[in-house]
């Protein structure tokens, strides 16, 4: 391989490529996953934490160090191209947000550290799959989404128009107008809790609120005809035709034969 | 084109179109559209509205100038054949609306004006594909919804002559029943806000209600199965056939080859 | 007509079926059912009938009367045929549950009488093609219907039991617990109305509620998918066989030609 | 069928095998658990219990014990073999329970016996064939089932750690976490429920539950694409081809007629 692509990598840097992609280190990375993802469960716990409150936080650190050693090894292993892979910067990421230092109570920060979790996803190939099918779908929904943020857009814009005085715990910014509209398009609460009180002070508020939830409710129903129409594609143009290509292969050999024994004959 | 169409166009006119259609034209018009509504977002904020409220109002009034005179040249350039078009009809109404003079508090014409902000579909063609897609897919839910419109009608009348009497907030008048019954079908608080209080009163109201809800909800579901079947052909009509025609021709040619070759021969 | 079937039937009464079948008389049926439809919305509305009360009550005698005329007549010109036609029934029952006096205040009878809007449906053949297509729908879906019904049951038993003493409102009778479990399968305020609550009593009700609304959620889903794929399948089949079924025609035409040429030369 | 197999199988437990799979004793079992299953019903009216509450326990005991002989005699009828059969180990364990002594007042346990009912699908064909499609369609979507638990126990952990001392009755333990996010994730009055309160102290609490709304949604609807896509793809499969087949083998035996005939001329 070395032959082939003729590349001035050092021997070391070729076996620890080697050594990083081997199942024995993956299987162990995968355990840590696992095995810290646990103890970070067990943090949560207030018993756990009174009994065994150091080793827990000990623990977690040891897990740290182990996916910081193996970053930087392929880091060392693979140097640039590192992070030409999406799921290395992914890693790399997840790892790096561990890193800065969760003083003064941010305990936003010590509440990411479960997302090193996802680690999973990048280290089993099955669940990979489903992700990048996932994200795959995305783009193809594009134009739906830029609409949908058109829609609210101007939907935030005008309930903090209309409604913002009246209502403000509601509609006084178009931040919370956003949020309420994103509420009111999952249907949740959306008559009893906010437009029945809103249209006892304007009582045409429904000719606001019924189409906005159609309309969302439609373009949400789209996106998901969208998907499952490609998905209905990419699954039938992989499959069914490969026996359709070997017989129509050989209809068109026996009528190549017939034509050229005729052609023979003359 | 002059000589094939054959038309009394001023030379001018045809200018002005060829203007009005150039990227640079339609990327400025989509900037100012942009640009409005982002004008518009920041007038609902009390703070920016005192600190620059003036400039404010006269940028939002620059933006309605530039949509105005644009409309115009449109008109010029395209005369009776502008109204043909029903985006150039959308972006017309549009414009129009923001024209009225909004005295006297009318603030619901003042909050139409980031309606503007729809401009973007008749200019962005990608967003202009999918709102014609989505349009597109309504004529053929037409009974549908003349089903959906009668179930209505009939429940909203049944409910006010039921319920009316006792439950006034809900099932006061026939307008109201179809709103109390459209937030029934959305199941928004169903049972715990309308039909548990209501069953106390009537104790076989369910019998209304739960029929009610399985017939409009198999409904919708309908809708969506039939959206969905129709993509489906379109997308399979336009795509797999063309690998299959292709197919089909070279097996007939061959065909008539053989056929013609046999008879030569007799 | 008469000659091919060689029935008794009076001159009359084959007179009588075509004028019923003409268009003219459809059309004026049509137009009596939606007037009397807006007069019996009015009839909802305290203001018309305080100032017309009288002429709404003959007006709507008076479209009663044109419907047992047009059923009376039916019966006379299709005799027992009358009740072979699914529709006719559905007329038939419509038009009579409006003939039981609505004496001592049966308020749901009178409430019953908007039913007759339904009427629509067997006179407008679109409406019609669209109820028979979602009742078609159903007879496929009979065992899921099944399976649901028996977790119904098995879930209103359990319920009753487990939680009926405790909570008699949403778990007092089979029945009352049955309605409890629809209003969680439709997901209604079913943990923060009704399974917070029971969890304040039985910690462990989650463990019934939760599998419950994931297997009845899973069925719901399969009853949708079920119907997609019928549908997608009565479509394909109408539709894009066509034009295959005329190229197989073709092939096979052709070789059967190229088979006897070839056996007219042996 | 003894000589082939050749098991040492003594006269009697073919007879019995026989008996047991007779529609006589299938449709007399059947009709025992749907006995059952009202019997199970009446035990939960205190009306019923208390006029009829000795015939009601005896007769419940009388279908056990039909249920017990006949499990019994399948055994020895099958012996071993038995417990090959998915089915046979559902209705051994539903009966079983059924048979652990319900002391001291373990009421769960007696509201389990209600499931005996659920013997009805392993006796009916047609429930049985929709609930192995059910359990079919499982394997396939098992990585985004992990997936789906990955997302929980990370949202778990992350809401305990930043939520849980604030609202321990939603956020005070991972398990009560989870059952909070699947309340949220089924859309459940999850905004004026649950969000706006933590909102009032986390003000950007938001940032965490939107997003995890969107994922969770778009992860089930892609579960339900994945159903559809399969199910579509069976039916495909299972249906249209035969014709198609019966078409591709005419062919190729023409062809092959054709190809013999010019042989032999040769």
């Amino acid at each position: 391989m070395t032959q082939s692509t003729n590349l001035p990598t050092s021997s070391f840097r070729v076996r620890l490529q080697g050594v990083l992609a081997s199942p024995i280190v993956r299987n162990f990375i995968l355990g840590v996953i696992l095995f810290n993802a646990i103890i970070l469960g067990l943090e949560t716990s207030d018993v756990v934490m009174e009994a065994a409150g150091g080793l827990i936080v000990t623990l977690d650190k040891l897990c740290l160090a182990v996916f910081v050693v193996e970053i930087a090894a392929k880091l060392v292993a693979h140097r640039g191209r590192f992070f030409r892979d999406g799921w290395n910067i992914f890693d790399f990421v997840i790892v790096g947000v561990a890193l800065i230092p969760a003083a003064q109570g941010l305990s936003v920060l010590r509440a990411l550290r479960i997302l090193r979790l996802l680690r999973v996803i990048s280290v089993a190939p099955s669940l990979r799959r489903v992700v990048e099918g996932l994200i795959n779908a995305l783009p193809g929904m594009g134009s739906v989404f830029l609409l949908m943020g058109l829609i609210f857009y101007i939907g935030a814009v005008m309930a903090t128009k209309l409604f913002g005085a009246a209502f403000p715990q509601w509609f006084g910014t178009i931040g919370s107008s956003a949020y309420s509209l994103f509420q009111i398009m999952t249907l949740e609460s959306w008559s009893m809790g906010i437009v029945r009180p809103v249209m006892e002070v304007f009582p045409y508020a429904w000719v606001f609120f019924v189409p906005f939830i159609l309309i969302t409710t439609f373009a949400v129903v789209n996106l998901v005809v969208g998907l499952i129409v490609n998905s209905m594609q990419d699954a039938h143009n992989a499959e069914a035709d490969e026996r359709t290509d070997h017989y129509r292969d050989e209809v068109l050999a026996r009528l190549e034969g017939i034509e050229s024994r005729l052609k023979e004959r003359d």
